[in-house]
């Protein structure tokens, strides 16, 4: 059983929150949703998924979770503009405790420097940026490198949750 | 009276497109729409905007034209995952003729591998993207490097659309 922080913003990724959310949930995992205000309701970007904050990041600290899952869309480029979140997730990295990123998410990866001399992948139109981060983008459908889970879009979900729950005890 | 080219797709920052693109009429200017397909309509993120794409990017040249504007938004995340919109945006920049980009649109450049050694300002989400592509990131309303004028946020607009201006004829 682990507690995993779960942190985003509207306009996520419907897809890329609910089904890898339900399979953690399944095995029995918990998931505490961390965003920029507690009791705020986001709201996907094709709106059949929504989430109440439970924690506002200022309040979150990697200590209390034993995992980090960064859904994409564009939650993760309003995230970063937040020097709380991007800190926040930048801290997880460094912890050495799992990080689940898919599509978007390494954008708030790239605002906090922590993605240096990794090997990560995600959606086709940051793959410049993840280059010039300092990572090695690697086209491939989930990337695992060390505690850093990564995969490209909706359709890699399923190797995504299975890469990432290898993770979980 | 110039010939611009306005890159858009669907949600672009309605008013990043709306308010230049009124002070460009009023000046005699010619706006001409190219995204990724001829004849489709786009939408802004506020639904308060919508434009018909006059000109598919896959026939569009800069030869064409005297200058290209890239409104800001997602617009520009979904344009640099195709090719061609990147190419155009990348040889644009080269041509040496203006190119103004407000918000996210340095996204277009970054991936274009266009921004190295100039000045560009944006939107504060991608500030690190913008330095790890090897430009000087300025926090000004408008930092105008030779043919490129950039500008961060619709606030901005005033100064973005002065400067856009005196790069016309």
């Amino acid at each position: 059983m682990s507690k995993i922080a779960v942190i985003m913003d509207d306009m996520f990724e419907d897809v890329e929150y609910t089904r890898p959310a339900e399979a953690f949930r399944e095995k029995g995992h918990q998931l505490v949703h961390v965003g920029l205000e507690k009791g705020k309701e986001v709201t996907g970007k094709k709106k059949t998924a929504r989430v109440r904050i439970d924690e506002s990041v200022t309040d979150a600290s990697p200590a209390d979770f034993d995992a980090l899952f960064i859904p994409g869309g564009h939650s993760p480029d309003n995230l970063r503009a937040h020097d709380e979140a991007v800190s926040f997730a930048g801290k997880f990295l460094e912890s050495g405790k799992p990080v689940f990123a898919i599509c978007h998410a390494p954008q708030l990866l790239i605002t906090a420097r922590a993605l240096k001399n990794r090997k990560v992948t995600g959606w086709k139109s940051i793959v410049q940026d993840i280059k010039n981060a300092g990572a090695e983008f690697v086209d491939k459908e989930v990337v695992v490198d060390g505690n850093l889970v990564s995969s490209r879009q909706p359709s890699d979900i399923p190797a995504f949750v299975r890469a990432a729950l290898e993770k979980l005890q």
